[in-house]
């Protein structure tokens, strides 16, 4: 885990004075991901936890189910993972959703993604309660101090519904440690993740909810904005999507029919 | 351009209250781009300046150079851009440095970057001064206020030594912001985009190095942390790196001989 963080030499500017000191940089390294020792995709991510992000990233890209198609995994190079698949798999001729994928349109891109997923969210019967929802960013922040003193790594953190941190991942890109934290997920045979809440540190694109929607998680809360598509996929999808979620306050995007608590209702 | 942002209501929480509100998202569709008819990458992106996009795209992917080697480009459909160019050029068999790309470790990525880039941003003499620097990201926030009334989107905004904003651009995605950038220059044909700088608005990542480069940009700023490998591929390539661009401070990650001003040197 050491190679999470670099020490680097940086002059600091502040006002009128220039001085030499030591920053803390959150690690950027490339990863191959191979399967049967084809490689079908390179990520810049942050070193740890590779194979679970390996195997995170074969399932949200729809390669694999779960486990059960995985005979092995391992680190077969430094920056370097190799998944062997129980059957054969043409990946060069398979599209990734979110690089080199598909859709002319949002809908198409929706649609495609609505038809890759082995699970369905939408009858998922966890409830979400505004003091647990409003609770989780800070809970997600107060796990990151532990390892980020970069102001560089996104945080990707899987709850349940009353609020109890099951596990977290940290990297540079927000699709790695979301891919991360599903590739646990795929070790612990536990997808599909009913009754879960997912909680990113940042925005919630389309990508995002596509890979949280890939391994079964009904609700996904982000602290800042999602985009158009995101809330247009989890509309569809039958997702809860949250953002801006903020204090005491929140807003609901989408899948608003698992918000309880008081409906002191009013129409603005 | 006025689909870069899309109404929507949402559920607003704060505390016990429920209301129903409207809220303006980011747009994010696809795009497709192609070259001489052939599909080479689907981004997730905000409309607009598409042709840009798949300008600058090209250009930092190091598959075209500048204007000279592109003999058209038409938006075809709706999400759909076609580059015309004057050779024929294999997009099958090239590989893009951060989607599907080359290095098995991070200085073979480098390599490959500093071995693609047309240009050589480390005899820029430009200077940079800290007044001008850290005046850059409120420039950038105060032109992003007109448009982005989302929280969502990314800001790449191109300024003279000065201050001057040559060109702002803004998308869901900030490697597509500096593409945009990119592919505004390349229609002016002011590539290399030598004595300016680029302001991002978020985290500086291998990959806006890489397009920065691609460019020949020989000064990069951005408002939050860079990551182990934006700086290495800055040292390498001799181009000024700045991060944490907060108030009158900021770090200087690489190319610190660019910075003027009052030199109080000491060593903490």
């Amino acid at each position: 885990m050491g190679r999470m963080t670099q020490r680097r030499q940086v002059v600091r500017v502040a006002g009128a004075t220039q001085s030499q000191r030591a920053d803390t940089l959150a690690v950027e390294e490339p990863l191959e991901i191979r399967v049967n020792g084809q490689p079908v995709s390179v990520t810049m991510r942050t070193p740890g936890y590779d194979i679970e992000l390996a195997l995170g990233f074969l399932v949200t890209e729809g390669v694999v189910r779960d486990l059960d198609a995985v005979s092995g995994a391992t680190n077969c190079a430094d920056n370097v993972v190799d998944v062997s698949l129980r059957a054969e798999v043409d990946v060069a001729a398979r599209n990734f959703y979110t690089s080199s994928s598909c859709g002319l349109c949002g809908k198409a891109s929706i649609d495609a993604v609505c038809t890759a997923s082995s699970y369905d969210v939408s009858t998922d019967p966890v409830v979400v309660t505004a003091p647990v929802l409003t609770a989780l960013p800070e809970r997600l922040r107060a796990e990151q101090r532990v390892f980020d003193r970069t102001g560089g790594l996104h945080a990707a953190g899987l709850f349940r519904p009353n609020g109890d941190l099951v596990c977290l991942r940290e990297d540079v890109g927000r699709h790695n440690a979301v891919d991360k934290l599903v590739g646990w997920a795929v070790q612990q045979r536990a997808l599909p993740l009913c009754g879960h809440m997912l909680q990113v540190s940042g925005r919630a694109s389309f990508e995002l909810v596509q890979k949280a929607l890939m391994a079964g998680v009904p609700v996904l809360s982000a602290v800042s904005a999602p985009s158009s598509l995101a809330v247009q996929l989890a509309d569809e999808a039958g997702m809860t999507l949250a953002g801006f979620v903020r204090g005491e306050s929140f807003n609901v995007y989408a899948g608003g029919h698992r918000l309880a608590g008081d409906r002191h209702q009013s129409s603005c």
